[in-house]
């Protein structure tokens, strides 16, 4: 008898954004695979084998997960956020398309989770309240004039952007070159948020303009948020301010 | 003394998909103030005043909503999916922006959900896998010509696409026009997919490519999201197929 594989979004990090179906889940798991510091965040207990990988190995992993079922074990892949956004989700069906054709036979199900860029947002107010785009920095996975182009039409179209995997110690220069597109396209008044670990007990939040930002304030557990020439700033004593991106758009 | 007001969402319509942190702050409210549908899916309890309202009267429900806590009540909005995505998140802030002063002090706190486009990707398998932007086809709160030109633009970005209220009885051509777009810029072969009600018992999916697409395919319960040229489908014997787009761009 075969198992199944269920891909499994935990959340940006605190307990209190795990769902109920991801608790359950990972409640009847057999086998838990994923990379180091997301299976580290699931509670032990007896009964469960934890297969803990490293960065850039989603495919291994993929194969992994899906060849265990095969063998009758009920495996949850873990991601952080959502499986479905720039993490595990997409890997799994690669290694399923290009698999053995008796995969396509398992039960698979992706559950979803609080994608970084939400909780990114909610924390700052509704930065993200209108028309907006997700992109993945990382020019790993494509070539960076794909991005530099995608930045620009985003610009264009007055969307708010969200960056998953901004910057990484091998490219650095990749988010400078990003920050100044955007100064030029959107306008150097804009806001744009640094927003670090969020929901964690590291969590920092920075508040800036285009114009002031600077490549450092973003690491690879940073989430950046750039608003749009319509988003508001609303200024608090005594506390950080509110970010929204109105819902009505005014040419 | 002031209360406070938290933004909740309450994810798409499974149970299994709130948060625990939002469950906790439906259960320390005095008022829940909301769209009728949505304060109706939250559980009954004494101690607790409802305030159900209207669609299209958002502004005056965040302005109920801050008032009563200037009066001391601790008041959760409700929105479906995440309040931060075209939700009631935008619409606090506008009405704190433009209220009186002293509600800057008040105490407000956006919770995130799982949102319709997240848990709409989840069934289908991972078609936001790769860059993807999210547009409110609905021209209340902008003009239809600033829609057309992002969806061109989002097309020539080469973004997979999540629409929300694509449709409704008042303005059916719009999604009919929007369709004509995509197929031209994104090409006839892509493919699209329309998800009413996920989560729910009325959940329904439809799997098909822009060219055989046809506006009465979405309501404003269904959330609709097209893939980009490199979206893959896996099909498979007594199953749905599964939708993917590759991590990787290959221009």
């Amino acid at each position: 008898m075969t198992g199944w594989v269920k891909i499994v979004g935990l959340g940006p990090g605190s307990d209190g954004l795990i769902t109920p179906e991801a608790t359950t889940a990972l409640a009847a798991a057999t086998d838990i695979v994923g990379y180091i510091s997301y299976v580290e965040r699931v509670p032990e207990r007896s009964g469960v084998t934890l297969h803990l990988s490293e960065n850039r190995v989603e495919l291994e992993r993929a194969q992994t997960a899906l060849s265990m079922a095969m063998d009758g074990k009920n495996v949850v892949v873990v991601s952080s956020g959502d499986p479905g956004v720039f993490a595990m989700a997409a890997a799994v069906f690669e290694a399923l398309e290009h698999g053995p054709r008796q995969w396509h036979r398992l039960d698979i199900e992706v559950l979803p989770g609080i994608t970084a860029m939400l909780a990114a947002a909610a924390r700052l107010g509704a930065p993200l309240g209108h028309d907006f785009c997700a992109i993945n920095l990382s020019d790993n996975l494509k070539p960076w004039n794909v991005i530099e182009k995608r930045l620009r039409l985003a610009a264009e179209a007055g969307f708010a952007m969200a960056f998953y995997n901004p910057r990484s110690k091998a490219r650095p220069e990749g988010f400078e070159t990003a920050l100044d597109i955007l100064c030029e396209a959107v306008g150097p008044s804009v806001p744009i948020i640094f927003a670090h670990a969020v929901s964690t007990n590291d969590e920092k939040l920075v508040i800036t303009t285009l114009k002031e930002a600077r490549a450092d304030m973003a690491d690879m557990r940073t989430m950046v948020i750039v608003g749009t020439s319509q988003t508001r700033i609303i200024e608090r004593q005594e506390a950080s301010p509110f970010v929204y991106t109105p819902r009505a758009f005014v040419p």
